[in-house]
C-alpha cells in the first residue's frame, strides 16, 4: 500500500534531552513543563483551543530507531508485542499523549505533564474530551498485573 | 522540515461507506462493530493484546479532502480552530478512536464502538490504559456548552 506523508506542525520544547531520564508518562511527571512551538502557518488553527484544560498530542517519535514487534515495555520484565505496548520501538513510530494546557500565547502553548524528548516533531494536536476519550471499566492485562505486584515488592 | 514517511500496518473494516452516516463517535455508537485486517507481517506485534478490552486506534483520515485550520464541529453551529475539534480537515489527517477490543483471531481483530470509515488505513494500535489516558478534572469549553444547550433545546 501507498506510503502515507505528513509534515510537522510544530516542535515540542521539553527539559528531556535523553530518552533514559524522559518520564515514561505523563502521569507520572505532574510537575514537568514544556512548551508547543507552532509553525506560524498553522496559529488559525488554534481558536477557541484555550478553552480546554487538556490535549492529545500525537507526535513523531524521532528518536525511535528501529521497529521492533517485540519489546520489553518499561513497566514490566517481559517482552510483549508492540501494540500492546507504549514502548517507541512501532512499525510508524507514532506517539500519543495527554497534556495540560497552561497557557496560549501565539504560536507558543505552555504544556504540563509532558513525556517527550525535546525537540520531539509535533503532528496534530487534539482536545480532550471525557465523554469521547474516557472509558471507565477497562481490562489492561499486563499493565495491572505488573502495578499490583510493584505495589507488594513496595510494602 | 523533512516529510515524515508512514505505511498502513493494517486495514479498518467497518459498516460505515459514507461520511455522513458514520458515527461522529465511538460512544454515540456503542452497538457498532468493525475489524482490522493487520497485515500478516506485522501479526507478532499483537501477542498480549487480548489481555486489553479497550484500544487507541491511529488512522489515516483517507477521506479528509483538503486541510482546513477552521472548521465546523459536528457538535456545533459556530466554525472553531482545528485543533480545538475533532473534525478530519486536519492539516496532517490523523484520526484517533478508543474502540472496544472483542476477539483476536490471528492477525484479525474484531472492535467495537467503531466510528471510522469501511477502508481506513491504520497506522498505529497502543492499549488503552486507565492510569495513562484518564484525566478527570477537565474543561472542555464549548464542547460543554454544546451539550448543555443540546439538552435544553431537548426537554
Amino acid at each position: 500500500m501507498n506510503e502515507i506523508i505528513y509534515k510537522p506542525i510544530g516542535i515540542i520544547h521539553t527539559p528531556y534531552t535523553d530518552k533514559n531520564s524522559t518520564p515514561i508518562q505523563g502521569c507520572f511527571a505532574p510537575d514537568s513543563t514544556g512548551y508547543i512551538e507552532l509553525f506560524p502557518e498553522y496559529a488559525p488553527g488554534l481558536q477557541n483551543i484555550e478553552e480546554f484544560s487538556h490535549l492529545f498530542l500525537i507526535y513523531h517519535f524521532h528518536q525511535a530507531g528501529c521497529a521492533q514487534l517485540i519489546a520489553k515495555p518499561f513497566l514490566d520484565k517481559e517482552k510483549k508485542g508492540i501494540f500492546a505496548i507504549r514502548y517507541f520501538t512501532r512499525p510508524n513510530p507514532i506517539g500519543l499523549s495527554v497534556v495540560k494546557l497552561l497557557r496560549v500565547n501565539g504560536n507558543i502553548l505552555d504544556i504540563g505533564e509532558v513525556d517527550m524528548l525535546d525537540g520531539t516533531p509535533l503532528l496534530d494536536i487534539k482536545p480532550y474530551v471525557s465523554k469521547f476519550d474516557i472509558r471507565d471499566c477497562v481490562t489492561q492485562g499486563w499493565y495491572s498485573r505488573a502495578t499490583e505486584r510493584a505495589k507488594y515488592e513496595n510494602q
